[in-house]
Order: structure tokens, then sequence, then C-alpha cells
């Protein structure tokens, strides 16, 4: 489904909710929990549809309870009440927040005990890539205000229930993947030598909203003959001939990332960078040639390490090849040696080889790709094998 | 200190960073703490000047440990090493992240032991409006590896360090809440009635960037006869004669954020709505006669709100009549009734009175002062008393 534009429409239908909570309620019967508390974004978001940048904001606590069956219920501050009554969720509790005394606590409490019994069981993510969007003081007061209950990781429910992509929301990271290769296309006429770090940023982010992206959360990059800070701010730098160039860009269409980067000679590549470009280029195909349902992420971590290391690579502190993407500029899971994670189709991933090819020298590659039946589908367009050179 | 386009200089001198480091210094060993530790992006970045977008991805957790004398030392992951290399930090260590199975928590609990001490006291935020962003499970195998270690809530540690801002933030502030009022005025030839919603947020984000923001986080708004929800998202809804437009933006330059709205009329306005107006610009107009240093956020927020009761607001559920503003959108304290902070020389504050003026109708008003010795200095231009109306 797209608009007249051919954007995918926004938001989701309710069946898309249903199923989710479906899933989720799925996950929780097979570990024997009576409810899942979350209180971060995206969980927030993938459950109820409540959209909104108020979270910028680290005044007052959100959260979520999904109980066994049924609709989620929302326990919230008083002010999301308008915007969470537009979504498909009908139980919405509130409070008077920011009401440091008890900020929701009492009112979560009850909701728990209500849904989970005076002895139950409630998942709370608490594992890697997690983190407990409230105050640790307040979810002290909550244990003890539910003493009784116990709490338990709930990790792997939000990590399988968001790891694999519907198509609805695979359409949304393919519209934005389009938008931003779009503007990587356009990089040689935007931008110049003698321009300045700051103004190339400037530049490329209006271009990025103008193509159609909603915002623009993540931009960094450096220029220079060579660099090894890959999540850089912009500096007063003058551009000038011989420079690398690399942004790496996080943008959004309605609450969808894309993840990849790209870079740019000016006026001339010197050899070593060129090969360098082209070994993380071969990298990323020989990520692409092994990728389909059934192999794991360290698998598919081999099939491009092997190649760095054949290109003479001094190693990368990124940590890893890539990772899962969707509504966070990175998800689980991670392209390492020992992840391990079966990859399945639907998963959205990036394959994101980088070595470095001189000291302080380093390069990324990066894809954006959905797993299909018979082997990934490309979201981002392919970058090309010789580094651009922009004259 | 301007650069020649009259914007302020990127960052701080290394002063400004020694004398942060000192004050935190001199909570800790008031409060008896032998540490600080901290792993939210303003409270390492206020500490060391690490200032990147890459806490966007939810995979890697960040600290920084202040000891009771000397600069403050990273943990960080490796990918993080670079850019913090280029702050004012000489200790930083890292690790090999994404590392589940030990991600930074051997490395930290060795060095909170280093500078603590076997059994030292160490704080931790952990009151309202903070969160640990780190895996809960990893926070309980922390406690565990440093056993001996006592960890106390230092949010008032953090609080009293950032709520009086220094010149040089305040100039941050100031310039980009000069930005936002800039492209305020602009809105008449900016906007039209005709345009959807969606593309009015996107003319006027355009808009913020060309005139030299950084970055709009922060972005809400509505239209329509009336509105009570503040926190929305845009749709496709057409803008028509006869609506009121809201925009309300947490802009940003150099890390540091506006925040404030500003309502306008299509064609007309009704009688009502310009009354609501004018009684919450005559509210903020009470804030902006009674804040002076000494006073409490309470005495503040009695101000504004005897001028909406007078003016008939049935109430509204923002919870607050304004807050604190700096590096978040939102920071303590809090204007409401209870709150009680006392107002210091070098608060920067948003007055933010808010009513209801007929069911579903809300109507908020916002400015941004730094208070001084001898008043408030607005940050933002004043807007106008009357409703603005857009022919």
């Amino acid at each position: 489904m797209t608009d007249s534009g051919g954007a995918p429409l926004r938001g989701f239908p309710v069946e898309e909710y249903e199923r989710r909570a479906g899933a989720a309620q799925a996950l929780l019967a097979e570990q024997r929990l009576d409810a899942l508390l979350v209180c971060t974004e995206p969980e927030v978001r993938y459950l109820t549809g409540f959209h909104t940048p108020f979270w910028q904001s680290p005044t007052r606590p959100w959260f979520v309870v999904v109980p066994l069956e049924g609709r989620p219920i929302a326990v919230i501050p008083g002010i999301g009440a308008p915007s969470m009554g537009e979504t498909w969720i009908h139980d919405i509790r509130t409070w008077p927040a920011p009401r440091p005394d008890d900020d929701g606590v009492s009112l979560l409490a009850a909701t728990l005990h209500e849904v989970a019994g005076a002895e139950g069981r409630v998942g709370v993510p608490m594992g890697h890539e997690t983190h407990l969007r409230m105050p640790l003081a307040d979810w002290d007061d909550l244990q003890e205000a539910t003493n009784g209950i116990t709490y338990h990781d709930a990790t792997d429910v939000v990590r399988n229930l968001r790891m694999c992509k519907s198509e609805l929301e695979i359409a949304k990271t393919a519209h934005v993947c389009g938008i931003v290769s779009d503007a990587f296309d356009g990089i040689p006429d935007l931008l110049s030598a003698g321009m300045t770090e700051r103004e190339a940023f400037a530049a490329f982010r209006i271009d990025l909203l103008r193509r159609g992206a909603d915002d623009v959360p993540y931009l960094v990059g450096a220029t220079g003959p060579g660099f090894d800070d890959v999540i850089r701010q912009p500096s007063d730098r003058v551009i000038v001939d011989g420079d690398l160039l690399m942004f790496d860009t996080g943008t959004v269409f309605d609450g969808y990332f894309s993840d990849f980067d790209r870079y740019y000679a000016f006026g001339r590549a010197d050899d070593a960078a060129r090969r360098a470009h082209e070994t993380v280029w071969d990298a990323t195909e020989a990520g692409l040639a092994v990728l389909r349902p059934g192999i794991t992420t360290s698998d598919l971590w081999a099939a491009m390490a092997g190649v760095l290391d054949a290109g003479g690579s001094l190693g990368n502190d990124v940590g890893r090849l890539g990772h899962g993407l969707g509504m966070q500029v990175t998800e689980w899971p991670s392209n390492t040696r020992d992840d391990g994670t079966v990859i399945n189709e639907g998963m959205v991933l990036t394959l994101e080889p980088g070595l470095t090819w001189a000291p302080g020298c380093m390069m990324l590659h990066e894809e954006n790709v959905v797993v299909r039946a018979d082997g990934p589908e490309l979201l981002s367009r392919r970058a090309p094998r010789e580094l651009p050179v922009i004259t």
C-alpha cells in the first residue's frame, strides 16, 4: 500500500498490532510469564503505535503492560492521553506527571497486580541492547509495591518480536533507503572542495529532507586524507582536493531507519584508498553471496571477515560487521564471530565490513538488505565497487 | 566568543570542563562519595565533551567515572576512542563492544575499585528525570563484581551541576533561540492554507536548518479549529481557513536546545482562541514579572497559574508550567505547585503556561529565559500578545 506519490502509507492497520500483541502473548506463554512490562520508545511504539518525539524529554516515564490476552494497557503521563487515544489501545491509564513522589509507580503497581496477580511473573527486558527507562529508585519502589510479583528477563520476547519485520515495516525501510540512495547519488552535484565539513553536513541533511525523509537523527562523517573516527560530528575543516569524505546516516521515514554510508574522493583518490574501497565492497559481496535463511550471523561475519583479512586489513574497532535495522538505527542481531543468531526470512540487516588500510585510516562499507527465502534483497542501492571521485 | 558569522564558537575550552569536574568533585565530597558513575548522553557530554549522535544506537553502553581528584575517566566501547581522544579526557579505557557476555562490566568494575577502593561509596543518578542506560542485568553483574562498593543516589550531584548554566552554555541556547525566533517570524511567508500538516512540518524543519540550526530533534504540532494533543506528529490533514496551527520545537545548536512554541490562525481567529492566546501571554508576563533569583519554581508557577485561573482555564494535562532547558529539551527543575526549587542566577528556564479554553481545545505558550541577578533575560523573542493571523 502506497500513497499517490509512491510512499508507503503512514502507520499500520489494527491487524498489524493484533498480530504483534498475539506474537508477544505466545512468547510470554512459552516463558510462563503472566505479563510483559516495557518502558522504552521502540517497544512502546511497536506494541501501541504511539509515535512522538516527546521521548526527547527525560522527565516522564511511560509504561505499557501486555497481558496474556487482549490489548496492551498504556500506563502513561496525562500529556500523552490524546496521542495514545488515537492508537488501537483502549485501556489508557494516566497520572498527572511529573509527580516525582509517585511518577506512575502506584498506578503501574496496581495494573501489574490486576494483570499478573499478586504473585505473578512479569517479564521486563534486562539484557543486551535494552535498558530500563525509568528512575532506578522508582524501579526499586515498584518492586516493593508489587512484593510477591517476580520480575524476569524478557529480552528474548522483545528481541524475537522485533527481529523479523512485516512487509509493511520492510516497505518503510525500503522507502527511506531509496531516498538516501538518491541523496548519495546526488552528492557529486551537492558538494565540492572548498566547502567546510559543517557546510557539507548541513547541505546533505537538508537534501535528505527535501527528498522526503522525515528526519535525520543520525548523521556522522569525516573528511581528510584518511581518518579512523567513524562517529564524528562535523568541524570547520575545509575540504580540499585529495580528501576522502565519509557520510554515514540513519535517516527516518515514518519511524523506520535506513543505516548506510558512502565514501567519496575529491579530485583524486590514491591507490591505497581505492584498494580499501574495493576490499570492503568485495567483502559485502561475499556477505550477500552467503546470506540466506538458516545461516547464522557468525557465518555471515566469517564470509566478510575472510575477504577483509585477505585484503590486508589491520583490523577495526567497530566490533562487528553489521547488525539488525528497523525502528532503531541498530537492532539485534550483531554480525560477530560469536553471535550465532540464526538468520530468518524477514530480517532486515546491515552488512557493514570495515578495515583499517593504514594506521589511523579506517574504511567502512554498508548496505541494507531484507532476507528473503532465496537470499538477500537489497534495500539500499548497491554502491559502485570503485571509489567515486568528485571532480 | 563568536565566529565571524556571529555564532558562538563550537565546543568549550578545557577550563570549562575543569570547572565542571571541580564542581562535581566538591559535590561528591559533600555527600561523602568516592566517585560518580554516569552512563547517559548529557552527563557524559557535560563532563567530557564527547558529542556524537551515536547514542541513537542502543547496542553499546558508555561509562564515565569521576574520581575525587583529577580528570574523569572514560570507560567506553573501542569505536568511541578516536572521538573521546579529541576531548580533554586523557584516561580512556576501551573494550571491544559489542561483547554481550561482558559489555564493559569487568573493565568498569576494575576502574571503580581503583578509583573508589574496595569498599568505596559510588554515586549513580537514580532519581527523578534520570535513568540507567545499561542493561539491568549488567547493572546486577556490576554490583556483584564490585561487592564491597556501595551505590548511592547521586541525582542531586548531576542536577546541581547542570541546572545553572555557564555563559558559554547560555550563548549556545541564546543563539538557537534566535534562529527559531526568526523561523517563527517567517511562518506567515512559509505556510498557507491548502498545505497539509506534513508539508508544513517539512517546510518548517528545512527552514530551521537553512537558518543555521544543527538539527531539529523535537518538532510537534497540530492544526484544526482546536486540539488538545500537544505532542503530535503531522498527518495529511489539509490546513483550511479558520484553523489554528501550533508548532513546538526543540531545535539544537552545538548540542544545546531551544524549546518554545507559537500559535497562528489561518484567515481568521475566533474570539475564544484570541482570548486564550491573550490569557497564556498574560500568564507568561506574570511569570516574567516575578522571576528573579531567590524565588522558587512554585512561586513562579503560582504567578502564572493565577492568571490562567482568572482567565477561565479548564485545566491542562501537561503537569507543569515550564521547566529547565539546556542539553536536553527538558531538564530540572519543573515549575509546579509543589516543586519548590530555589531559582538561582544562570538557570535557563522555559515559562510554559497552558490552558484548556474549551473541551478538547488546549493552548500552550512558551518562552525561554535565563535568570539574571535582576530578573529574566529573554532568549526567545517575545511572542505578540495578539494571536497572529496568516492571511
